[in-house]
Protein backbone atom coordinates (compact mmCIF):
# COMPACT_ATOMS: atom_id res chain seq x y z
CA UNK A 1 0.00 0.00 0.00
CA UNK A 2 1.15 3.70 -1.05
CA UNK A 3 0.95 5.51 2.65
CA UNK A 4 2.07 8.48 1.91
CA UNK A 5 -0.80 8.66 -1.60
CA UNK A 6 -3.02 7.52 0.63
CA UNK A 7 -2.18 10.18 3.47
CA UNK A 8 -1.72 13.20 1.24
CA UNK A 9 -5.44 12.06 -0.39
CA UNK A 10 -6.91 12.11 3.14
CA UNK A 11 -5.12 15.65 3.98
CA UNK A 12 -6.91 17.08 0.56
CA UNK A 13 -10.25 16.18 1.86
CA UNK A 14 -9.67 17.38 5.23
CA UNK A 15 -8.23 21.02 3.77
CA UNK A 16 -11.25 21.10 1.13
CA UNK A 17 -13.21 20.54 4.67
CA UNK A 18 -11.51 23.03 6.13
CA UNK A 19 -12.59 25.57 3.58
CA UNK A 20 -16.11 24.71 3.56
CA UNK A 21 -17.00 24.26 6.71
CA UNK A 22 -15.10 26.94 8.55
CA UNK A 23 -16.90 30.57 8.08
CA UNK A 24 -15.27 32.54 5.86
CA UNK A 25 -12.32 34.79 6.85
CA UNK A 26 -14.10 38.08 5.45
CA UNK A 27 -17.22 36.94 7.98
CA UNK A 28 -17.76 39.89 10.69
CA UNK A 29 -15.58 40.74 12.33
CA UNK A 30 -13.03 39.68 9.88
CA UNK A 31 -9.94 40.53 12.02
CA UNK A 32 -11.51 37.44 14.77
CA UNK A 33 -12.40 34.85 11.50
CA UNK A 34 -8.99 36.20 9.64
CA UNK A 35 -7.07 35.13 12.40
CA UNK A 36 -9.41 31.33 12.92
CA UNK A 37 -8.48 30.70 8.75
CA UNK A 38 -4.73 31.65 9.65
CA UNK A 39 -4.36 29.54 12.39
CA UNK A 40 -5.92 26.62 10.44
CA UNK A 41 -4.49 27.24 7.16
CA UNK A 42 -0.92 27.03 8.65
CA UNK A 43 -0.66 23.03 6.82
CA UNK A 44 -0.24 20.89 10.09
CA UNK A 45 0.23 17.40 9.66
CA UNK A 46 -3.58 16.96 10.10
CA UNK A 47 -3.22 13.48 11.39
CA UNK A 48 -5.84 14.20 14.11
CA UNK A 49 -8.23 14.25 11.47
CA UNK A 50 -6.88 11.67 8.70
CA UNK A 51 -7.46 9.39 11.44
CA UNK A 52 -10.80 10.15 11.65
CA UNK A 53 -11.28 9.71 8.00
CA UNK A 54 -9.71 6.60 8.10
CA UNK A 55 -11.34 4.82 10.79
CA UNK A 56 -14.63 5.56 9.26
CA UNK A 57 -13.41 3.66 6.37
CA UNK A 58 -13.20 1.00 8.01
CA UNK A 59 -16.29 0.97 8.88
CA UNK A 60 -17.10 1.10 5.05
CA UNK A 61 -17.64 5.34 4.83
CA UNK A 62 -15.37 6.99 1.97
CA UNK A 63 -17.69 9.65 1.06
CA UNK A 64 -17.96 12.86 2.83
CA UNK A 65 -20.21 11.82 5.88
CA UNK A 66 -16.93 12.10 8.65
CA UNK A 67 -15.67 15.08 6.99
CA UNK A 68 -17.19 17.77 9.21
CA UNK A 69 -16.61 15.55 12.60
CA UNK A 70 -12.53 16.02 10.69
CA UNK A 71 -12.89 19.73 10.56
CA UNK A 72 -14.25 20.39 14.34
CA UNK A 73 -11.50 17.75 15.41
CA UNK A 74 -8.93 19.80 13.82
CA UNK A 75 -10.63 22.88 14.86
CA UNK A 76 -10.34 21.50 18.58
CA UNK A 77 -6.87 20.94 17.88
CA UNK A 78 -5.78 23.92 16.64
CA UNK A 79 -7.27 26.38 19.36
CA UNK A 80 -5.24 24.28 22.47
CA UNK A 81 -2.17 24.92 19.53
CA UNK A 82 -2.83 28.71 19.85
CA UNK A 83 -4.02 29.07 23.40
CA UNK A 84 -0.61 27.01 23.86
CA UNK A 85 1.79 29.64 22.30
CA UNK A 86 0.37 32.15 24.31
CA UNK A 87 3.00 34.38 26.06
CA UNK A 88 1.18 33.00 29.35
CA UNK A 89 1.62 30.13 28.38
CA UNK A 90 4.44 28.44 26.61
CA UNK A 91 5.24 31.67 24.69
CA UNK A 92 6.24 30.20 21.39
CA UNK A 93 6.81 32.57 18.59
CA UNK A 94 6.81 30.20 15.66
CA UNK A 95 4.71 27.19 14.70
CA UNK A 96 4.98 25.19 11.67
CA UNK A 97 6.96 27.40 10.39
CA UNK A 98 5.31 31.08 10.59
CA UNK A 99 4.77 33.30 13.24
CA UNK A 100 1.64 32.40 15.60
CA UNK A 101 -1.56 33.74 16.11
CA UNK A 102 -0.11 36.07 18.71
CA UNK A 103 2.53 37.05 17.11
CA UNK A 104 0.73 37.89 13.43
CA UNK A 105 -2.25 39.31 15.06
CA UNK A 106 -2.11 40.47 18.57
CA UNK A 107 -2.72 38.42 21.86
CA UNK A 108 -6.39 39.69 22.30
CA UNK A 109 -7.14 38.08 19.15
CA UNK A 110 -5.79 34.77 19.80
CA UNK A 111 -7.18 34.62 22.21
CA UNK A 112 -10.52 34.62 20.68
CA UNK A 113 -9.90 32.83 17.91
CA UNK A 114 -8.96 30.15 19.86
CA UNK A 115 -12.12 30.63 21.88
CA UNK A 116 -13.88 30.94 18.49
CA UNK A 117 -12.43 27.41 17.18
CA UNK A 118 -13.41 25.79 20.60
CA UNK A 119 -16.98 26.81 19.93
CA UNK A 120 -16.86 26.12 16.35
CA UNK A 121 -15.88 22.24 16.86
CA UNK A 122 -19.34 21.93 18.84
CA UNK A 123 -21.39 24.29 16.40
CA UNK A 124 -20.10 22.33 13.34
CA UNK A 125 -21.03 18.94 14.97
CA UNK A 126 -24.54 20.25 16.14
CA UNK A 127 -25.15 21.60 12.48
CA UNK A 128 -23.57 19.52 10.14
CA UNK A 129 -25.24 16.21 11.59
CA UNK A 130 -28.37 18.11 12.75
CA UNK A 131 -30.41 15.19 10.54
CA UNK A 132 -28.91 12.52 12.60
CA UNK A 133 -29.44 14.31 16.12
CA UNK A 134 -28.24 11.38 18.18
CA UNK A 135 -25.77 10.94 16.12
CA UNK A 136 -24.72 14.70 17.08
CA UNK A 137 -24.89 14.30 20.33
CA UNK A 138 -22.95 10.69 20.54
CA UNK A 139 -19.66 12.70 18.37
CA UNK A 140 -20.53 16.02 20.85
CA UNK A 141 -20.83 14.12 23.89
CA UNK A 142 -17.42 11.99 22.89
CA UNK A 143 -15.28 15.37 21.88
CA UNK A 144 -16.52 17.64 24.83
CA UNK A 145 -15.60 15.18 27.60
CA UNK A 146 -12.15 14.52 26.22
CA UNK A 147 -11.16 18.20 25.08
CA UNK A 148 -12.40 19.35 28.77
CA UNK A 149 -10.75 19.89 32.26
CA UNK A 150 -10.13 16.28 33.30
CA UNK A 151 -8.01 15.32 30.48
CA UNK A 152 -7.09 17.56 27.56
CA UNK A 153 -7.32 20.61 29.56
CA UNK A 154 -6.36 18.73 32.56
CA UNK A 155 -2.99 17.54 30.55
CA UNK A 156 -2.56 20.83 29.49
CA UNK A 157 -2.61 22.22 33.09
CA UNK A 158 -0.63 19.44 34.58
CA UNK A 159 1.96 19.93 32.25
CA UNK A 160 2.53 23.70 32.92
CA UNK A 161 2.52 22.49 36.99
CA UNK A 162 5.21 19.87 36.26
CA UNK A 163 7.43 23.06 34.25
CA UNK A 164 6.89 25.06 37.55
CA UNK A 165 7.86 22.36 40.02
CA UNK A 166 10.70 21.51 37.17
CA UNK A 167 10.88 17.25 38.41
CA UNK A 168 7.21 15.78 37.17
CA UNK A 169 7.05 12.17 38.48
CA UNK A 170 6.62 9.07 35.90
CA UNK A 171 3.38 8.79 37.05
CA UNK A 172 2.93 13.05 36.76
CA UNK A 173 4.61 12.61 32.84
CA UNK A 174 2.15 9.68 32.28
CA UNK A 175 -1.23 11.70 33.47
CA UNK A 176 -0.11 14.24 30.83
CA UNK A 177 1.11 12.30 27.65
CA UNK A 178 -2.08 10.35 28.28
CA UNK A 179 -4.45 13.60 28.65
CA UNK A 180 -2.69 16.10 26.26
CA UNK A 181 -1.64 13.90 23.56
CA UNK A 182 -3.27 10.59 23.52
CA UNK A 183 -7.03 12.04 24.64
CA UNK A 184 -7.30 13.25 21.35
CA UNK A 185 -6.16 10.51 19.13
CA UNK A 186 -7.89 8.28 20.78
CA UNK A 187 -11.12 10.33 20.12
CA UNK A 188 -10.12 11.23 16.29
CA UNK A 189 -10.70 7.46 16.56
CA UNK A 190 -13.61 6.86 18.05
CA UNK A 191 -15.36 9.79 16.08
CA UNK A 192 -14.56 8.21 13.01
CA UNK A 193 -16.34 4.94 14.60
CA UNK A 194 -18.97 6.81 15.55
CA UNK A 195 -19.72 8.02 12.31
CA UNK A 196 -19.63 4.10 10.66
CA UNK A 197 -21.95 3.47 13.05
CA UNK A 198 -19.18 0.84 15.02
CA UNK A 199 -20.97 -1.03 18.11
CA UNK A 200 -19.24 -0.45 21.92
CA UNK A 201 -16.55 -3.43 21.67
CA UNK A 202 -15.43 -1.82 18.16
CA UNK A 203 -15.23 1.72 19.66
CA UNK A 204 -13.33 0.06 22.74
CA UNK A 205 -10.71 -1.25 20.13
CA UNK A 206 -10.43 2.33 18.15
CA UNK A 207 -9.63 3.71 22.18
CA UNK A 208 -7.64 1.61 23.30
CA UNK A 209 -5.86 1.82 19.35
CA UNK A 210 -5.68 5.67 19.83
CA UNK A 211 -4.35 5.55 23.36
CA UNK A 212 -1.42 3.10 22.23
CA UNK A 213 -0.55 5.78 19.07
CA UNK A 214 -1.13 8.76 21.00
CA UNK A 215 1.68 7.49 23.65
CA UNK A 216 4.09 6.90 20.77
CA UNK A 217 3.58 10.03 19.05
CA UNK A 218 4.53 11.96 22.07
CA UNK A 219 7.82 9.44 22.90
CA UNK A 220 8.77 9.97 19.24
CA UNK A 221 7.98 13.76 19.52
CA UNK A 222 10.67 13.89 22.48
CA UNK A 223 12.75 12.05 20.85
CA UNK A 224 13.19 14.16 17.89
CA UNK A 225 13.38 17.25 20.12
CA UNK A 226 16.39 15.92 21.19
CA UNK A 227 18.05 14.31 17.97
CA UNK A 228 16.78 16.45 15.25
CA UNK A 229 16.90 20.55 14.57
CA UNK A 230 14.68 23.76 13.80
CA UNK A 231 14.68 23.41 10.09
CA UNK A 232 13.50 20.29 9.79
CA UNK A 233 10.96 20.35 12.18
CA UNK A 234 9.46 24.22 11.11
CA UNK A 235 9.03 24.91 15.28
CA UNK A 236 11.42 25.27 17.93
CA UNK A 237 13.22 22.32 19.39
CA UNK A 238 16.05 21.53 21.87
CA UNK A 239 13.29 23.41 23.86
CA UNK A 240 12.86 20.55 26.12
CA UNK A 241 16.31 20.72 26.85
CA UNK A 242 16.30 24.63 27.04
CA UNK A 243 14.21 24.81 29.84
CA UNK A 244 14.67 21.86 31.69
CA UNK A 245 11.55 20.33 31.14
CA UNK A 246 11.07 16.63 32.74
CA UNK A 247 10.30 14.34 29.37
CA UNK A 248 10.38 10.55 29.25
CA UNK A 249 13.66 10.48 27.49
CA UNK A 250 15.36 12.26 30.32
CA UNK A 251 13.72 10.38 32.99
CA UNK A 252 14.54 6.74 30.83
CA UNK A 253 16.78 7.56 28.49
CA UNK A 254 16.93 7.57 24.87
CA UNK A 255 17.64 3.59 24.33
CA UNK A 256 14.59 3.44 26.69
CA UNK A 257 12.64 5.73 24.95
CA UNK A 258 12.61 3.95 21.92
CA UNK A 259 11.63 0.09 23.16
CA UNK A 260 8.30 2.13 24.33
CA UNK A 261 7.37 3.41 21.27
CA UNK A 262 7.93 -0.08 19.60
CA UNK A 263 5.75 -1.24 22.32
CA UNK A 264 2.94 1.16 22.27
CA UNK A 265 3.70 1.27 18.64
CA UNK A 266 2.77 -3.15 18.20
CA UNK A 267 -0.14 -3.02 20.91
CA UNK A 268 -2.12 0.27 18.26
CA UNK A 269 -1.25 -2.36 15.61
CA UNK A 270 -2.74 -5.50 16.97
CA UNK A 271 -6.07 -3.33 18.47
CA UNK A 272 -5.82 -1.91 14.00
CA UNK A 273 -5.90 -5.63 12.87
CA UNK A 274 -8.43 -6.75 15.52
CA UNK A 275 -11.28 -3.99 13.90
CA UNK A 276 -13.36 -5.20 10.73
CA UNK A 277 -12.37 -3.62 7.56
CA UNK A 278 -8.79 -3.19 5.46
CA UNK A 279 -6.65 -1.57 8.56
CA UNK A 280 -3.29 -1.73 6.16
CA UNK A 281 -3.11 2.16 6.33
CA UNK A 282 -3.66 2.52 9.72
CA UNK A 283 -0.67 -0.24 10.73
CA UNK A 284 1.58 1.08 8.67
CA UNK A 285 0.99 4.60 9.54
CA UNK A 286 1.82 4.00 12.88
CA UNK A 287 4.88 2.12 11.96
CA UNK A 288 6.00 4.90 9.74
CA UNK A 289 5.02 7.26 13.08
CA UNK A 290 8.27 5.30 14.95
CA UNK A 291 10.11 4.90 12.44
CA UNK A 292 10.98 8.97 12.71
CA UNK A 293 12.57 8.09 16.13
CA UNK A 294 14.29 4.73 14.92
CA UNK B 1 -45.30 39.19 43.06
CA UNK B 2 -42.52 38.85 45.65
CA UNK B 3 -39.90 39.37 43.06
CA UNK B 4 -37.00 39.40 45.41
CA UNK B 5 -38.57 36.45 47.12
CA UNK B 6 -38.78 34.21 43.51
CA UNK B 7 -35.73 35.71 42.71
CA UNK B 8 -33.23 34.45 45.82
CA UNK B 9 -35.10 31.36 45.15
CA UNK B 10 -34.22 30.66 41.76
CA UNK B 11 -30.60 31.73 42.47
CA UNK B 12 -30.38 29.38 45.71
CA UNK B 13 -31.57 26.40 42.55
CA UNK B 14 -28.36 27.87 40.71
CA UNK B 15 -25.81 27.87 43.42
CA UNK B 16 -26.97 24.13 44.33
CA UNK B 17 -26.89 23.28 40.97
CA UNK B 18 -23.52 24.66 40.20
CA UNK B 19 -22.20 22.31 43.45
CA UNK B 20 -24.01 19.46 42.29
CA UNK B 21 -22.82 19.42 38.18
CA UNK B 22 -19.18 20.59 37.98
CA UNK B 23 -16.45 19.09 38.82
CA UNK B 24 -14.89 19.17 42.53
CA UNK B 25 -12.27 21.62 43.70
CA UNK B 26 -10.25 18.68 44.18
CA UNK B 27 -10.75 16.89 41.01
CA UNK B 28 -7.00 16.17 39.65
CA UNK B 29 -5.02 18.51 38.11
CA UNK B 30 -6.98 19.95 41.27
CA UNK B 31 -5.43 23.99 40.53
CA UNK B 32 -7.34 23.72 37.34
CA UNK B 33 -10.84 22.79 39.18
CA UNK B 34 -10.01 25.28 42.18
CA UNK B 35 -9.67 28.12 39.69
CA UNK B 36 -13.05 26.65 37.56
CA UNK B 37 -14.91 27.09 40.65
CA UNK B 38 -13.54 29.82 42.69
CA UNK B 39 -15.04 31.82 39.33
CA UNK B 40 -18.21 30.09 39.29
CA UNK B 41 -18.76 30.89 43.25
CA UNK B 42 -18.10 34.50 43.51
CA UNK B 43 -21.60 35.02 43.39
CA UNK B 44 -22.41 37.11 40.44
CA UNK B 45 -26.22 37.94 39.59
CA UNK B 46 -27.06 34.22 37.96
CA UNK B 47 -29.29 36.19 35.67
CA UNK B 48 -28.97 34.30 32.76
CA UNK B 49 -29.82 30.63 34.30
CA UNK B 50 -32.41 32.08 36.34
CA UNK B 51 -33.85 33.47 33.05
CA UNK B 52 -33.26 29.66 31.72
CA UNK B 53 -35.19 28.33 34.70
CA UNK B 54 -37.93 31.09 34.29
CA UNK B 55 -38.73 30.67 30.61
CA UNK B 56 -39.01 26.91 31.94
CA UNK B 57 -41.73 27.40 34.63
CA UNK B 58 -43.48 29.58 31.70
CA UNK B 59 -43.87 25.59 30.16
CA UNK B 60 -44.65 24.13 33.44
CA UNK B 61 -41.68 23.09 34.46
CA UNK B 62 -40.89 23.64 38.41
CA UNK B 63 -38.89 20.68 38.85
CA UNK B 64 -35.18 20.48 38.12
CA UNK B 65 -34.88 19.05 34.41
CA UNK B 66 -33.72 22.26 33.68
CA UNK B 67 -31.23 23.07 36.33
CA UNK B 68 -28.31 21.05 34.18
CA UNK B 69 -28.85 23.39 31.25
CA UNK B 70 -28.99 26.27 33.50
CA UNK B 71 -25.71 25.33 35.16
CA UNK B 72 -24.22 25.45 31.66
CA UNK B 73 -25.38 28.78 30.80
CA UNK B 74 -23.53 30.33 33.80
CA UNK B 75 -20.82 28.19 33.05
CA UNK B 76 -20.19 29.52 29.46
CA UNK B 77 -21.28 33.48 30.97
CA UNK B 78 -18.26 32.92 33.39
CA UNK B 79 -15.74 31.52 31.09
CA UNK B 80 -16.15 34.27 28.64
CA UNK B 81 -15.79 36.87 32.09
CA UNK B 82 -12.48 35.24 33.23
CA UNK B 83 -10.98 35.55 29.73
CA UNK B 84 -12.40 39.04 29.26
CA UNK B 85 -10.51 40.05 32.49
CA UNK B 86 -7.02 39.11 31.14
CA UNK B 87 -4.42 41.41 30.89
CA UNK B 88 -4.79 41.17 26.91
CA UNK B 89 -8.33 41.80 26.89
CA UNK B 90 -9.75 44.42 29.71
CA UNK B 91 -7.27 43.78 32.10
CA UNK B 92 -9.38 44.25 35.20
CA UNK B 93 -8.39 42.96 38.57
CA UNK B 94 -11.76 43.30 40.29
CA UNK B 95 -14.42 41.28 39.57
CA UNK B 96 -17.76 41.17 41.76
CA UNK B 97 -15.93 42.78 44.52
CA UNK B 98 -13.20 39.59 44.45
CA UNK B 99 -9.31 39.39 42.89
CA UNK B 100 -10.30 38.24 38.99
CA UNK B 101 -9.44 34.63 38.59
CA UNK B 102 -5.46 35.53 36.97
CA UNK B 103 -5.16 37.29 39.99
CA UNK B 104 -6.20 34.97 42.62
CA UNK B 105 -4.28 32.66 40.49
CA UNK B 106 -2.13 33.10 37.34
CA UNK B 107 -2.79 33.66 34.01
CA UNK B 108 -2.22 30.62 32.39
CA UNK B 109 -4.41 29.10 34.92
CA UNK B 110 -7.23 31.95 34.11
CA UNK B 111 -6.88 30.89 30.70
CA UNK B 112 -7.27 27.39 31.31
CA UNK B 113 -10.58 27.42 33.17
CA UNK B 114 -11.98 29.73 31.47
CA UNK B 115 -11.53 27.07 28.28
CA UNK B 116 -12.76 24.41 30.72
CA UNK B 117 -15.97 26.32 31.40
CA UNK B 118 -16.41 26.76 27.98
CA UNK B 119 -15.94 23.01 27.32
CA UNK B 120 -18.09 21.77 30.57
CA UNK B 121 -20.74 23.56 29.23
CA UNK B 122 -21.11 21.31 26.07
CA UNK B 123 -20.48 18.38 27.96
CA UNK B 124 -22.60 18.75 30.87
CA UNK B 125 -25.59 19.20 28.13
CA UNK B 126 -24.44 16.25 26.34
CA UNK B 127 -24.23 13.77 29.69
CA UNK B 128 -27.10 15.77 31.39
CA UNK B 129 -29.67 15.26 28.55
CA UNK B 130 -28.15 12.11 27.41
CA UNK B 131 -31.53 9.92 27.64
CA UNK B 132 -33.08 12.96 25.39
CA UNK B 133 -30.42 12.95 22.64
CA UNK B 134 -32.80 15.29 20.54
CA UNK B 135 -33.08 17.53 23.82
CA UNK B 136 -29.29 17.72 24.29
CA UNK B 137 -28.77 17.93 20.63
CA UNK B 138 -31.13 21.62 20.08
CA UNK B 139 -30.05 22.61 23.41
CA UNK B 140 -25.90 22.24 22.50
CA UNK B 141 -26.67 23.14 18.75
CA UNK B 142 -28.31 26.64 20.50
CA UNK B 143 -25.62 27.54 22.78
CA UNK B 144 -22.85 26.57 20.48
CA UNK B 145 -24.11 28.69 17.39
CA UNK B 146 -24.44 31.68 19.87
CA UNK B 147 -21.47 31.62 22.03
CA UNK B 148 -19.41 31.31 18.47
CA UNK B 149 -17.76 33.90 16.52
CA UNK B 150 -20.23 35.57 14.69
CA UNK B 151 -22.17 36.07 18.29
CA UNK B 152 -20.57 36.31 21.56
CA UNK B 153 -17.13 36.13 20.70
CA UNK B 154 -17.81 38.33 17.28
CA UNK B 155 -19.00 40.82 19.74
CA UNK B 156 -16.79 40.85 22.24
CA UNK B 157 -14.03 40.99 19.21
CA UNK B 158 -16.05 44.14 17.76
CA UNK B 159 -15.67 45.79 21.44
CA UNK B 160 -11.96 45.78 21.38
CA UNK B 161 -11.10 46.73 17.91
CA UNK B 162 -13.88 49.65 18.78
CA UNK B 163 -11.94 50.43 21.87
CA UNK B 164 -8.79 49.98 19.86
CA UNK B 165 -10.68 52.78 17.12
CA UNK B 166 -11.99 55.06 19.63
CA UNK B 167 -14.62 55.84 17.91
CA UNK B 168 -17.00 53.16 17.23
CA UNK B 169 -20.02 54.24 15.20
CA UNK B 170 -23.55 53.62 16.41
CA UNK B 171 -24.37 50.70 13.82
CA UNK B 172 -20.85 49.34 15.25
CA UNK B 173 -22.33 49.78 18.89
CA UNK B 174 -25.43 48.04 17.92
CA UNK B 175 -23.52 44.87 16.42
CA UNK B 176 -21.46 44.89 19.98
CA UNK B 177 -24.43 44.89 22.46
CA UNK B 178 -26.26 42.80 19.98
CA UNK B 179 -23.66 39.84 20.02
CA UNK B 180 -22.24 40.81 23.28
CA UNK B 181 -24.87 40.64 25.47
CA UNK B 182 -28.29 40.56 24.39
CA UNK B 183 -26.93 36.91 22.77
CA UNK B 184 -27.11 35.42 25.84
CA UNK B 185 -30.10 36.28 27.55
CA UNK B 186 -31.67 35.55 24.24
CA UNK B 187 -30.02 31.78 24.42
CA UNK B 188 -30.59 31.32 27.89
CA UNK B 189 -34.73 31.99 27.26
CA UNK B 190 -34.54 30.03 24.31
CA UNK B 191 -32.81 27.51 26.27
CA UNK B 192 -35.59 27.23 29.34
CA UNK B 193 -38.01 26.78 26.11
CA UNK B 194 -36.54 24.12 24.79
CA UNK B 195 -36.26 22.33 27.50
CA UNK B 196 -39.73 22.77 28.29
CA UNK B 197 -41.20 22.00 24.82
CA UNK B 198 -41.88 25.34 23.58
CA UNK B 199 -42.97 24.95 19.46
CA UNK B 200 -41.08 27.13 16.85
CA UNK B 201 -43.50 30.17 17.31
CA UNK B 202 -43.22 30.58 21.02
CA UNK B 203 -39.57 30.21 20.99
CA UNK B 204 -39.29 32.92 18.92
CA UNK B 205 -40.56 35.37 20.99
CA UNK B 206 -38.59 33.92 23.56
CA UNK B 207 -35.62 35.11 21.95
CA UNK B 208 -37.53 38.66 21.19
CA UNK B 209 -38.00 39.07 24.70
CA UNK B 210 -34.09 38.05 25.03
CA UNK B 211 -32.87 40.59 22.73
CA UNK B 212 -35.49 43.48 24.14
CA UNK B 213 -34.49 42.62 27.56
CA UNK B 214 -30.27 42.20 26.80
CA UNK B 215 -30.42 45.56 25.17
CA UNK B 216 -32.06 47.28 28.04
CA UNK B 217 -29.62 45.75 30.46
CA UNK B 218 -26.58 46.72 28.75
CA UNK B 219 -28.03 50.25 28.44
CA UNK B 220 -28.56 49.77 32.21
CA UNK B 221 -24.98 49.13 32.85
CA UNK B 222 -23.96 51.79 30.72
CA UNK B 223 -25.96 54.67 32.46
CA UNK B 224 -24.91 53.15 35.79
CA UNK B 225 -21.03 53.41 34.99
CA UNK B 226 -21.81 57.20 34.57
CA UNK B 227 -23.99 57.42 37.36
CA UNK B 228 -22.85 54.58 40.56
CA UNK B 229 -19.70 54.21 42.41
CA UNK B 230 -17.16 51.31 42.64
CA UNK B 231 -18.55 50.18 46.25
CA UNK B 232 -21.92 49.52 44.83
CA UNK B 233 -21.06 48.18 42.06
CA UNK B 234 -18.40 45.59 42.99
CA UNK B 235 -16.80 46.49 40.15
CA UNK B 236 -14.75 49.21 38.51
CA UNK B 237 -17.23 51.87 37.67
CA UNK B 238 -16.12 55.09 35.40
CA UNK B 239 -14.04 52.89 33.69
CA UNK B 240 -15.66 53.46 30.40
CA UNK B 241 -15.49 57.41 30.67
CA UNK B 242 -11.51 57.14 31.85
CA UNK B 243 -10.71 54.50 28.86
CA UNK B 244 -13.05 57.26 26.25
CA UNK B 245 -14.86 54.27 25.52
CA UNK B 246 -17.46 55.11 22.81
CA UNK B 247 -20.83 53.73 25.01
CA UNK B 248 -24.56 54.26 24.05
CA UNK B 249 -24.58 56.67 27.08
CA UNK B 250 -21.91 58.76 25.44
CA UNK B 251 -23.10 59.03 21.55
CA UNK B 252 -26.86 60.07 22.70
CA UNK B 253 -26.67 61.30 26.21
CA UNK B 254 -28.38 60.28 29.44
CA UNK B 255 -32.13 61.07 28.52
CA UNK B 256 -31.91 58.97 24.99
CA UNK B 257 -30.16 55.92 27.00
CA UNK B 258 -33.15 56.40 29.46
CA UNK B 259 -35.68 55.95 26.91
CA UNK B 260 -33.94 53.58 25.48
CA UNK B 261 -34.57 51.55 28.16
CA UNK B 262 -38.05 52.33 28.43
CA UNK B 263 -38.86 51.25 25.26
CA UNK B 264 -36.80 48.14 24.79
CA UNK B 265 -38.24 47.30 28.34
CA UNK B 266 -42.01 47.42 27.10
CA UNK B 267 -41.03 45.63 24.18
CA UNK B 268 -39.70 42.38 26.55
CA UNK B 269 -42.54 42.96 28.17
CA UNK B 270 -44.91 42.66 25.50
CA UNK B 271 -43.00 39.84 24.27
CA UNK B 272 -43.52 37.46 28.08
CA UNK B 273 -47.16 38.86 28.13
CA UNK B 274 -48.05 36.60 24.88
CA UNK B 275 -46.38 33.62 26.12
CA UNK B 276 -48.74 31.00 28.19
CA UNK B 277 -48.62 30.70 31.76
CA UNK B 278 -47.70 33.19 34.38
CA UNK B 279 -45.01 35.64 33.42
CA UNK B 280 -45.50 38.37 35.73
CA UNK B 281 -42.29 37.24 37.46
CA UNK B 282 -40.55 37.62 34.07
CA UNK B 283 -41.97 41.02 33.38
CA UNK B 284 -41.62 42.71 36.66
CA UNK B 285 -38.08 41.58 36.82
CA UNK B 286 -37.61 43.11 33.41
CA UNK B 287 -39.43 46.39 35.02
CA UNK B 288 -36.79 46.65 38.18
CA UNK B 289 -34.17 46.14 36.37
CA UNK B 290 -34.50 49.35 33.98
CA UNK B 291 -35.92 51.22 37.18
CA UNK B 292 -32.17 51.00 38.23
CA UNK B 293 -31.20 53.39 35.77
CA UNK B 294 -33.91 55.23 36.03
Amino acid sequence: MDVTNKLNSLVARVETGLDQHVPAADTRPARLHAAMRYSLEAGGKRLRPALLLSAAELGGLDGDEALPAAVAIECLHTYSLIHDDLPCMDNDDLRRGRPTVHKAYDEATALLAGDALLTHAFALLAEAYADRPALAHGLIRELAATAGSRRLIGGQMADLEGEAKGDATPEELEFIHLNKTAAMIETALVMGGLVAGFDVGQLDRLRTAGRHLGLAFQIVDDVLDVTSDTATMGKTVGKDEATEKTTYVRIHGLDASRRFITEQTDAAVAAFSALPGDSTFLQTLARNMASRAA
